[in-house]
């Protein structure tokens, strides 16, 4: 294959990747910095040329898992230009009350990045190593696992062609055509699980000097039991928000089929954002409703010669903004296995799926589980006093009491293990709580007794 | 299309089903026997025809909600006489000491029946039914689903053609072409997930005069905790033996992997059965491995278009005997709907789906849950005793105790609700075993007084 002209070590071999996204490009700068030339297959267009339509930049959550990754080829601080800190939840209730819960200790935040943004960037600093060789408006027709053949049909030109593979890294997202030919094999287990929840992105326009015109450094929840909406702030002062509804019922997407029921309802239930959203009414009916799938598979590898990484094989629902930080820790994870088994590819893989299988789908069920608490828990008083009074047990217990959200998000912490241990806490709190009325209460020599106990075991 | 050259009255439209395994061609004459003209399109070649090759003929049991969809369309009597009654479980323990388990009351029994005979016998009965058309060699390509599109292989002369469709039926299977479609619009919930264990079909010959070498009118189980091999007779004396085995492990097929080894274990395991099988080790190479698979998925219909039944929605283990049962009770169902609903296709569709998928997801958990009663319960003098108390309980109040076994195999219950009833039972049991050290225990005043009280409630 022409691209790989340069002469290769015995131990560095060209790879190929299916999929240049935000994990796929990624990838490709960890491989290339060991040495590998790398292609890069990608199904869309360029997404830096100029004419590309792209949907509404959809705003992710970067934590420290996400940056431990980018960190590991030297990026983070590209990235950090373009991240805004978020070091709260901001809790708009139907009155237009605000209440707040702090995300960690300190400086400690999640940043919000633009989705294409970070793209772009990462596929800019691939394409800056020699040996990374992007190929978009190539997309995956099928894949042929025993040949080691992808079958390519390009977008522009409708030409097929097969380009042969020694090792392919599947990166091509929660519908994967790589997946989909393991799937095809046997004793390849696979599910796809879709909520009964949509969501329509709608946009929060910047002030008239590009101020923000909510609190810039938080994410704002807008929590209403069964359904809520949700803000994170741009660069420019605007907020991308994110309603998500149930698709059908009283109160759902179906229920709301004109532009007067829309306002009539956002005005009912989300008093507060109406002013600051003056092309409401257009950008719901204009904007898709996207459906919340959670994809889990296994095995991830095919022999050597494949793996999948990513929402490719552990796409989850986006509530605890942690489906971009558990495919950036896949590249982690990855690059450790090769530092530690070098050219074993077959060990390489086998550890990977064996290590991560676990771990992404405690993920996937954190997930779920995180739904319910922001668009439910954040607003009952009840919940946020028990938070307060978790953060006083970790400050009183230092390394004996780190928040389950802590683990997920501020520590590299296996996700099954933080799960595990946040299952503990809460069985703990749920001791303790009776005992509690405020946080006053926490001082009360029945309640340290208690806790005393707990911590102990 | 050329097919449907009768006229056709206005609520008699042309119907094109996908598949025409045992589900596909039940379901055809059921539709022909309403008026339409139904076109049965199957991938593989004609099996009737000569020189087909098929697979090991493998058995299957045909039980009440079977024979009750066979008899909805009068065939019942035909497939009676190539079925064999089975009325017991002979266990054979590694001594080769026998114990039994009658299935149910009186006459009550399970039929084996050769899936190859029985869909060659049912393909006979919709050719010569003039409504339906069969059309071997059409493998599906695709579905169009919103052009109404079947996109089709001719496999003998390797012409794609497109069929149009107003109405169409997936009897595809549990790998099916129509459900694929499916599975990529939005929203449509999958899984297929596999066991660790496989299976692999073996014979028992015939005794010199084409007699039964085992109880003939007995389904043969030899439970091993942890794997076990079962027989069902045949018309000219022989056994199909199927052993469900772990793939991998200290006893699996990975460890068999010469035929002294399948020998040696084959002669420590099942010793009595050995002199029976003289092509033992020839087949056990010879014949492929198979996978056990649970396919759940929903939704089953696209709008009134398209709509899956048997395998292809609702794919499940074998250990039930319920897979062929399940399938043709779709049948029945959907019948009765075309009573109630006439031609309002979305209300039968939607209530189709809505009756069924229930019943199709608890016969699932059934079939799962059966395969440790047969590989290990079976063997359990405790379990074998109780089986004997619940049959007196049964006799004792009749009307208010149906074992769960015969509700799913001798009963129209629905699975799911046979499936509760059956767990109340479980936990009635676990009270009242300990009581319970014979059979005549049951007749103590104790036990009594415990059964009337748990029954009254």
């Amino acid at each position: 294959m022409a691209d790989f002209s340069a002469p290769a070590a015995t131990s560095v071999e060209p790879l190929t990747i299916m999929g240049a996204g935000l994990v796929g490009s990624l990838l490709s700068l960890y491989l290339a910095q060991r040495g590998h030339e790398v292609t890069v297959y990608e199904r869309r267009a360029d997404p830096r040329k100029a004419g590309f339509v792209e949907g509404r930049s959809i705003n992710l959550a970067l934590s420290d898992r996400g940056w431990r990754a980018l960190e590991g080829v030297g990026i983070g601080d590209e990235i950090r230009r373009v991240a805004i800190p978020m070091y709260r939840r901001v809790m708009h209730d139907q009155q237009g009350n605000l209440t707040t819960q702090p995300y960690g200790q300190d400086n400690q935040a999640i940043y919000s990045v633009s989705r294409a943004g970070l793209n772009r960037t990462l596929l800019d600093l691939a394409e800056a190593d020699p040996r990374v060789h992007l190929r978009f408006n190539q997309q995956c027709l099928g894949v042929d696992l025993r040949e080691r053949q992808l079958e390519l049909r390009d977008a522009e030109t409708g030409q097929r062609a097969t380009h042969a593979f020694r090792r392919l890294f599947g990166t091509d997202g929660a519908y994967s055509a790589v997946r989909a030919a393991m799937q095809r094999t046997d004793r390849f287990n696979y599910s796809q699980s879709y909520l009964d929840y949509g969501y329509k992105e709608l946009n929060i326009e910047p002030g008239p000097g590009g101020e923000w015109l909510l609190e810039k450094n938080a994410l704002h929840i807008w929590p209403r039991g069964q359904y809520m909406m949700i803000a994170l702030p741009n660069l420019d002062g605007s907020f991308n928000c994110t309603l998500f509804f149930p698709f059908e019922g009283e109160k759902s997407f179906a229920a709301l089929q004109t532009p007067a029921q829309v306002q009539a309802f956002f005005e009912e239930v989300f008093p507060d954002v109406v002013p600051l959203m003056p092309d409401l009414t257009q950008e719901y009916f204009q904007n898709p409703t996207g459906s919340l799938v959670t994809v889990r598979c296994f095995p991830w590898a095919f022999d050597d010669d494949v793996v999948l990484l990513g929402d490719a094989s552990h796409a989850i629902v986006p509530f605890y903004g942690q489906g971009m930080n558990a495919g950036f820790e896949d590249c982690t994870v990855l690059n450790e296995l090769l530092d530690q088994y070098g050219t074993d590819w077959h060990a390489i893989f086998e550890q990977f799926q064996q290590q991560r299988k676990p771990n992404a789908d405690a993920m996937a069920e954190l997930a779920l589980y995180n739904f319910e608490e922001m668009r439910d828990r954040v607003a009952d008083p009840r919940f946020l006093l028990q938070k307060k009074i978790e953060s006083k047990i970790s400050a009183q217990y230092p390394g004996k009491w780190l928040s389950l959200y802590s683990q997920v998000t501020f520590s590299h912490t296996p996700y099954a293990e933080a799960w595990r241990n946040g299952q503990r806490q809460e069985q703990i709190m749920r001791r303790l709580m009776p005992h509690i009325q405020s946080e006053a209460d926490f001082d009360r020599a029945e309640v340290q007794h208690l806790l005393a106990q707990e911590v102990a075991r």
